[in-house]
């Protein structure tokens, strides 16, 4: 099969460089273009990089000219990893001149006719974007880190016994912050109780990935969500305690049924970065742990423990998912490939 | 002054190093003996312990010999740093026989008639020792170092407002878990969600300590709590992740002037371990975190921030406290120090 | 082809569960038989062991029973992960028992007749077991994690300009103190300047490794060493600060030119675990690094950097080695690879 | 007493913050006017630093104007916490117009007429500073944090038996590189083996540190060193793996017994931040650590351990100091103490 081609904006970032790390030898998509901040376009990637991540850079990669994040590229299939300081317009000028977008950036999440998209939870929002205002492109994005690992959980309780609210307390990675990111001065011996706008996000995202349509539209989902969001002294993966009140009462097991059994479009249609099992609940009680189960699914599943009653909700748990693939690069990633498997991409090719 | 001579039981593991820590130059207290389990006593202290203490080990504590746990100790005021294992008996032992226990042990905590006690809060729970059931000697215990944070942001809130219920998330420090407690392969670049029985302690621990007294017995505070404990790579300061429902409605200048304001008996009677401010609140957003704020007040102030409103319970926050002085070694002898300046100490002296 | 069935002695260990990583899916090796102390001979091995490692423990080896660490297993072949506090003993039971027993114990490492091996370095020493005092069965010993990574560095430069004498700071990973190691109280935010027995290792293992064979032993490499062992916070992969005194001048470009075409034995023979480079130079100033080196080459390459003139040698530079896998199991499933290549596992099959 | 009026330049950076840290309360010294760069200068301190120091910023501190780094302040008496990038111009128009400054800065280290100092080891280089270049002011300065360390061990060995090389490895603390300084991407779980400029500092300074002042001009030591830096993860506290040649041959106990009795002006003169004992041996053959032992005499005592014979040398051992304390803002404020205490700022007050 002929690969296809796709470009990623913003490629010389931390999020831009899991792009690059995981679409090498990626069995449908194939890097032909980088593009970055005008400070970097011009040189040869490997000048324009600081390379963070621990896979040797591919040859062919860092020999590639790094572009202007300009709507003149030739791959009509753009993967977006800009900082969402200059995100919202790039990502626009793009969808105009009639590139699929696919973003990870916030900048666009609540827009009315943007899907806010979990492959394995709401493919059918997919649909909206034949509304959508740009005449022959689209924007598609990904939510927060800390959000896909929330939702993943959420879904499965939602569509079995309905959530009323949800109470989460996360213990984030650093690798969130991406590079230079977060100082070792604030990390080392120490914990920071506070991320800029984190709180905010996971207090609505799931609410639009968790919403149904109707009449052509996504209505968001009646919960009630309250976040705390710390960040913590480890590498990848973020660990969250979560606490749920479900609409129907029901049983322990039948919660971790509901877990182990959860599989979704992803998986029927065997996506190449689908894992065989987006949820894996793990028995030992002090698990799950982001430094020995973040990579399990090769980092695209969610990880769960510690289920049991709460006095305040219905019950609490922990869950933990890897930030920088299932919750940013891998996420997106996974969303083209659906798009592709559903025929979203074929008036790119 | 004479100061009083103290033993110390338990006087090898890492709570019984702190205790030694924090009272030389003690200017009420002198430590006259030190006891431990049978492997060490007999030896010199400073052929028995590993000191792991930052201050190097004072030259008169290191050459004491370390005599057996058993109560033909001179000093009639012990602190007890005993493992839960064996701490049982050996103080109840202690109290049959004379002898004050002041214990940070978690064995006697329930006792009906055995005050568990945070001098800044329930200082008049000392008054049911004189009906414990030991003839001459008595038990005091010392809430667990994740509690004692808590209901110290509790009790102004409690007073002012009451309470309804609680929701705690904490990330604890490793040195709560002693010496050499925590292995590094389990907490570098990692978070363990589960410390074993902590949560249960939470929940249970704060309704006695806010119970009132009434017909000479304890009763607990009606409040429901929910607690989930993980363990992060910080040594000393636990950072917890409160959310409470207040009984009457205020709002959130009135609650910060509730703790800015809040000062009890231990800083009346100017004990010497109280911290002229036992609350501090920080108005910095990304505040309290533990390297930076665990010392204030010689590590026995509790720091708070980022008191704001919260859509499931009425307000959340951000507590501190320095898990091994607050938490642990200090507390106990604040309690000391109060049972002192109340004459409960003039028998023993 | 038929897979050769293995036993592991010592395998509820760390470094025992590395080899249990490692071997699953080999090409040529199945494990058979896992063995271990009498307290936890005769559990499921899912039951008697705590499992670190970041793959889930495999099914198949959960369900196998453990047996005792005595000569009766059916696998001839058997990998000692044992505790030197035992292994001398066991290991030469085996041995005489009619075993070959390819050990990760320091115990017969400097046994006369025992090779000391690292494959692409001295495979010629194999041959020594021939007149090895067993009558049928063989010990063949894989060298200190530290000095692997050494040895390897030193190799090309002895074999093109000789080497005189060799000084070496080493910044060892936790991981080498096995499981539970090292205390966190110990290492977070701190060094710890010196691991028991590892300068001493250091200082005469390589002259075993680099010495030649005449008259039918071998004669230790007569190279001063001088070796200072420090333990930081670092979960994985041993650096080191090597100097080199050269018997023949020679310049930069040389050298890095000897360790960039270094190539031995198990890469012509295409050994399954011999790295296709076993030596990586790595041109950045500031590499090599351990989270971002260590993993080269499946863990089993080595890397190297920052080399540069020295006013007291003649070169320093620092290297880089996982000390799990090519320091410890990995290096020695290499050894078994490359016995098995060379007909040495035959009689054992 | 009056306490003499000091400014800091540079008094927003981490060094600078040091400074007033431990300025507030010095008996001798008091903190009128802070300077730093042009972005922070007009504002009120409190807004233009994120203050980074354990200690709450002192209320005084917080409500001063941040000047200029111009000579028009009224202070003579000028601490250089400045970056090297504009150092060496601003100190030296100080210098011109008056001022002594006493400088952290690498810019002027190595003038001929700048003495280079270290209170207990070069005292009588301030001599040189009455031929300095500038008329009525002078620079004098403090040498790298990691020099400190290792001269201070040096001294004692070279006055009683000379010394003809030293070879050096460091493992440094995070907080040297100021903040934000090491991304915490760069440093948890990982070494990094390089630090700019470093080695060649600490290749040259010693030499001058201790040389012999003849015919009115400094003269290098005719030392050999040679010397390797690592960042590690430590918040503070460089620890150094030291090897020494020395001219005349010695026994470990004659050595031991020279850093025991060291002893120099600073602390005969009773200077307030002289600690008692400037070199503390440890006998435990595991210290000296960064977290144990960087806060001896208030930072300002270098601990040493691990004395032992060398095969290549003669000695190798440990050592340890407080890079931010005795390695810079306290280093240079003892200067200021020697100074004031011969009278060299008499004509500054």
């Amino acid at each position: 099969m002929k690969k296809n081609k796709v470009a990623i904006l913003g490629a010389t970032g931390s999020v831009g460089q899991k792009f690059i790390e995981l679409l090498s030898n990626h069995p449908w998509f194939e890097i032909d273009e980088l593009a970055a901040s005008d400070k970097s376009a011009g040189k040869k990637y490997s000048d324009a990089v600081n390379w963070v991540m621990q896979i040797p850079l591919d040859k062919k990669i860092a020999g590639m000219d790094v572009k202007k994040c300009e709507p003149v590229l030739n791959s009509k299939i753009v993967f977006s990893a800009l900082d969402a300081s200059v995100a919202g317009t790039i990502e626009e000028d793009f969808a105009k001149a009639g590139y699929i977008v696919i973003s990870n950036a916030r900048n666009h999440r609540f827009d009315d006719d943007v899907p806010l998209m979990v492959p394995e939870i709401n493919s059918n929002h997919l649909e909206i974007i034949k509304i959508q205002k740009f005449e022959k492109g689209a924007i598609v994005t990904n939510p927060n880190c800390s959000t896909i690992g929330l939702v993943m959980a959420l879904k499965p309780l939602d569509d079995e016994f309905g959530i009323e609210s949800v109470n989460v307390v996360t213990m984030q990675a650093i690798s969130g912050a991406g590079y230079p990111g977060v100082p070792s001065m604030d990390i080392i011996d120490n914990v920071i109780p506070f991320i800029g706008g984190e709180e905010d996000k996971m207090e609505i995202e799931p609410k639009k990935i968790l919403g149904k349509i109707t009449g052509g539209k996504i209505n968001y989902a009646t919960i009630t969500i309250s976040a705390q969001c710390n960040r913590v002294s480890v590498i990848d993966g973020h660990t969250e305690c979560v606490q749920v009140k479900l609409k129907k009462k029901t049983s322990k097991e039948e919660i971790i049924k509901a877990w182990n059994n959860f599989s979704a479009e992803p998986q029927k249609l065997k996506l190449p970065s689908a894992p065989e099992k987006p949820i894996i609940y793990l028995e030992d009680e002090k698990y799950p742990q982001p430094r020995i189960h973040r990579n399990l699914g090769k980092g695209m599943s969610v990880s769960i423990g510690r289920l049991r009653e709460c006095s305040l909700f219905d019950y609490k748990f922990v869950i933990l998912s890897h930030n920088t693939i299932r919750g940013a690069a891998g996420g997106t990633i996974l969303i083209a490939e659906l798009m592709k498997s559903k025929g979203y991409l074929d008036k790119y090719l």
